[in-house]
């Protein structure tokens, strides 16, 4: 299927390569091609390179990249979500599902970041607010790029991924993604967007398990009897 | 050994009982005794019914309960801790270590509730600040208390806890206490009490998945390779 992938990082190029190696048709999008074209990657492997090995990826203008999608992907960093949504365009969002990856990290004040909104609200609610007619999915949210598009690397893909939104038809949509794209087996619907408050405050301790762990290659099991 | 668990409820009842009849010696502390033991507990038993049922449990003031610990456990609501603790007074408390089981739940808005200290700062760090001589250590504070007491409840036990605080001695030592007391197996030591940031912000998505999987008996595991 044709996917729109919002952003051009780390997260955005690890969904870009899976997905497209399974069949679909990826346009990333980004603010600014030429530059995003020219930058280096922080692997140091130019962006432009790692493009160009991927036949099944195209690099587009945000408005490109959700014009192109069925379904949308938002992979850009949290600061820069309802921007690149804005620049996206309205009429390129509205009826569609967006599965919103990204989180509130504010590295403002150093290292670990904190989050800049939390609590009371969230980033996805704030997408869901500001594009009504968006069908906002939180989810992929909680682990590592590595483990979003291959559960199987740790456990034989026993641990869980969540899902918050206000449309239940678009989160059984967006399962049944995850499943197909991914193979993910283990997944909790959490209830309305307002839950995705709850998976943006796993942040901050799964930044601290990154550290303690010293590998960011972990998820979270819900165990239950 | 004499253990002080500052807080009368749900959580602190649980503890007691559990560690009074391993053969530890409790005083519960609460700022009316009398009020107390008056009081109908949430089940419809009244709390002296039950503490007559504890042998090895006595009620106290706050001030008595802390001069009884050569351990404390703060078991009291968040919002109330930090009286408790003055109330406590800082001579019983200087030097020992209290593990900080309580949460900063905010109610005042309804249900689910938020967090009245987050993101930048914490319950933990908070009463650390405040008592810089006592020994903080942030634990038992992301799970039921019937799983804190037992965690062979589920699933072996395989599932974890976390350490938060500034003494390392200090967290060694209830690393031990966590083991001989309940059989906790799977503890991971996040770092200073900064890092009672994640696991308190854990309550949002404990409170959403109690709601999302109709039983607060579960817990989280970190799965790794």
């Amino acid at each position: 299927m044709n996917i729109g992938i919002l952003g051009t990082g780390g997260v955005a190029q690890t969904l870009a390569a899976h997905l497209a190696a399974g069949g679909h048709s990826i346009v990333l999008g980004t603010r600014d091609v030429a530059t995003t074209q020219a930058r280096a990657g922080t692997d140091g492997q130019p962006f432009a390179a790692w493009l160009a090995a991927q036949p099944g990826v195209r690099l587009d203008t945000l408005a490109g990249a959700a014009a192109h999608g069925s379904v949308l992907l938002n992979a850009t960093a949290g600061h820069a979500s309802l921007a690149s949504l804005a620049a996206a365009g309205e009429a390129h969002l509205n009826g569609k599902i967006l599965l919103d990856i990204a989180n509130p990290l504010d590295f403002s004040h150093g290292m670990p970041p904190s989050l800049f909104v939390a609590n009371t609200d969230s980033l996805a609610e704030q997408i869901q607010r500001q594009f009504p007619a968006l069908k906002v999915v939180k989810t992929l949210n909680t682990l590592t790029a590595a483990l979003m598009v291959n559960p199987r690397l740790l456990a034989e893909g026993d641990h869980h991924l969540f899902l918050s939104g206000n449309d239940a038809a678009a989160k059984a949509t967006v399962r049944g993604y995850l499943q197909a794209w991914f193979g993910w087996q283990h997944i909790i619907d959490l209830g309305d967007i307002t839950t995705a408050r709850g998976t943006e405050m796993l942040l901050p301790v799964w930044i601290r398990l990154w550290g303690a762990l010293q590998t960011p290659m972990f998820n979270f099991k819900i165990v239950q009897n």
